[in-house]
């Protein structure tokens, strides 16, 4: 390998070819309505991939809209961040090369990246989010590989019965399935966290309360409803961001769960992280990942240190004044298309006071919490479906079907896309209202 | 985003800044006994990341042996490909652009590369080691999560009692430890195949048998040992390449496991494969892969192809070519290091005929099995230690700890040192023999 050093900067030799590979993708015209990614579809013919288009869009570059097509809102997809690191392409890129990183561990024998996992610790302080001195943090194939870790670590080995593990309604399906589908002789799912708050005190039973704040799919800031000596909570996080939420104060709690998905918006990267208190369960936690995935892949954690240091390059300010002008400008465009709908309510969340921005700010949640409030409107999926919108019905968080889930952390032409169908919605309503 | 296409090349913009400091850290020397990472340490006052030391250098520049060191053959490090990579510098460096695939799902709404799939399917056509027409191929964050999902999906979901899962003496103890770990109703580990051979056609007992084939630790092509109604087995081929042993026949079992590990040296990437017959157990270990880590990180899936891509130009020549020469070099003077011994012995595996390589080769195994013959020496890992050596105990194979695995796969420099203490402890036994 010969580098030669010219002048003001690199003349570049073996990463050239990678650089223009990725711009020359870069530079192919989807309208700004999809994009043409390094691994994507090529045609036999064809040198360069092909556009893949926003939900509504087709052609070989996205530039014919399809009428009548449905405002997808269902998953949480945080493709709104995308356009943040357009803006910021020159700092974002990561050149890896063909050598980097092939050893199972790191130098130090862990698979977990200590300059990572320092730049994690100086976000949450700068952010103020958590705390994390004399805590542990252990990585994970997203938050999803981290709750399940979780969830194993805090079953009891050797009891005569498995832990319950519950979560206050409405909550993040994940919870449920994923731990039906690994159920032990450990730990069993049991659902719905209240039955047990009176119990707490009297009974033996080991519980794990999955508490989430802000809660998805509402976005309350909830607090954990059981206490007691054989109570352990996993506070998953996700979505206690700026973008999100203010914050009123670092957690500090035993273990808490977060993700990249929700901070940087790449989902795709599958890295989230735990900060734990209790030295035995960051040990139960770490055998979790070796003997599941033997660690996260070290080019997801290369790519998030890229991210990391981007955001702290810009003290955070950057990105989350960008994810919070983002989420807040579209729940008051959700709010004002509903408003003069008496079939349609959204949750309210009160504003509170920020210590990151250091002021009052209004809530800006990832997901709406929509209630049809027609009394014979008992499934409120149907009816949105019938208007060609597509939510997530109230029964996948355990609550009922009177409620939807709508994202609001899609990309630009999603949202505009739900917008269009609710306006239509709220109009019919109007016009039955003023035909009568 | 402004790119500029100027005569023969572009004209870096926004990607140059990564290309350079990619560049920057490859130009680190660290003597050949180390490496520079663009996520290294950096100390405070300095601006490059720290030289990481192979394990018997040590210094700034990684140029200090450090005498006496012990020579560490334990783990399946599979280093000896970095140089491969290292030459094919240009063709195998990825830029990830900063918004690069951040969604959760690629553009069909799944968690796999359809892509990276297709040169997967090439590339075992090409080497001829497996049959993938009418297969489902699904992937896993390293063969690790492959393995514990087709655990999953192979086991009963209603039985009366739990499927047992077993492999033949000596086996990879990952396979314990992991169905140990996630033991359920479903399945359990139960250890050594043998004593059901004779069983499997009176007994109505769910079997998944692990099959391991080059075996880990001992290179032989194992075949399945259980056969019948209620058997199943788990065709683990993460060493069937020609790197490691003649190619015999394109294996067709029912599921088979692959790791990029193992065929490009990429262990940190994270990233193995399943060949699957079955639609259901397909749709099983998708949905495992779905609830465990929500798919496998998209920068390990860019990566994998980037890495095959290069396999496929070379139509698979210059990298088996050079993982033999290595391997089979390795084996050779390891060969020859002990041909004067009486202690201690080597497994034996015969000469086959190579479909690839189209002629009858030698085999070069990944592990040394080695065997320490004097009747006293029960404890072969202590002989070793005692000189040095750190190998894996044949304990950990659930074998005698008369065996002792050495990995050949990792580094020049850990190859090297293996091979100069066990000179000197053969040498001495030259001694003491020439002594009486």
């Amino acid at each position: 390998i010969i580098n030669l050093y010219v002048g003001g900067g690199w003349n570049l030799s073996w990463s050239s070819r990678a650089a223009e590979e990725a711009e020359a993708v870069a530079a192919i015209s989807c309208s700004g309505h999809g994009r043409a990614y390094l691994d994507g579809l090529v045609l036999d013919d064809e040198k360069q991939p092909l556009c893949e288009c926003n939900t509504c869009y087709s052609g070989p570059d996205c530039s014919q809209f399809i009428p009548n097509c449905a405002a997808d809102a269902d998953e949480g997809d945080p493709l709104f961040l995308e356009p943040f690191w357009i803006q910021h392409a020159a700092n974002s890129a990561v050149l890896v090369a063909g050598w980097h990183r092939m050893s199972y561990s790191y130098n130090d024998k862990t698979v977990i990246s200590k300059v990572l996992e320092k730049h994690i610790r100086k976000l949450h302080s700068l952010v103020g989010n958590a705390v994390t001195e004399d805590r542990f943090i252990i990585f994970g194939t997203g938050s999803t590989q981290v709750i399940s870790a979780a969830v194993h670590a805090l079953s009891p080995d050797n009891a005569s019965s498995p832990a319950r593990v519950v979560a206050s309604i409405p909550y993040y399906s994940l919870y449920r399935e994923q731990t039906d589908y690994f159920e032990s002789m450990h730990f069993k799912f049991e659902g719905d966290a209240s039955p047990w708050i009176n119990t707490t005190n009297t009974s033996s039973t080991n519980l794990i309360e999955f508490v989430t704040s802000p809660n998805n799919p509402d976005g309350q800031l909830n607090k954990a409803v059981l206490h007691g000596p054989y109570v352990k909570a996993i506070h998953d996080l996700a979505y206690y961001w700026p973008h999100f939420t203010p914050i009123p104060a670092p957690a500090d709690e035993d273990l808490m769960t977060f993700t990249l998905s929700k901070l940087t918006g790449h989902a795709g990267t599958r890295f989230g992280w735990a900060v734990i208190k209790k030295k035995s369960v960051y040990e139960r936690m770490t055998m979790h990942m070796e003997l599941n995935t033997m660690g996260v892949s070290r080019d997801s954690q290369l790519r998030a240190l890229k991210l990391l240091k981007v955001i702290l390059e810009g003290k955070g300010r950057e990105i989350f004044e960008f994810g919070y002008k983002t989420m807040k400008a579209r729940w008051e465009i959700l709010n004002q298309t509903l408003s003069l709908s008496n079939r349609f309510s959204l949750q309210k969340i009160p504003p509170q006071y920020c210590t990151f921005f250091q002021e009052f700010r209004e809530s800006s949640p990832a997901y709406a919490w929509l209630k049809c409030e027609r009394e014979e409107e008992k499934d409120c999926y149907a009816v949105l479906k019938a208007a060609n919108i597509i939510g997530r019905r109230g029964y996948m968080f355990s609550a009922e079907d009177r409620y939807v889930r709508l994202s609001m952390i899609k990309s630009r032409d999603d949202f505009d896309a739900l917008i269009e169908r609710l306006k239509e919605l709220v109009s019919e309503e109007e016009s039955v209202v003023k035909g009568t």
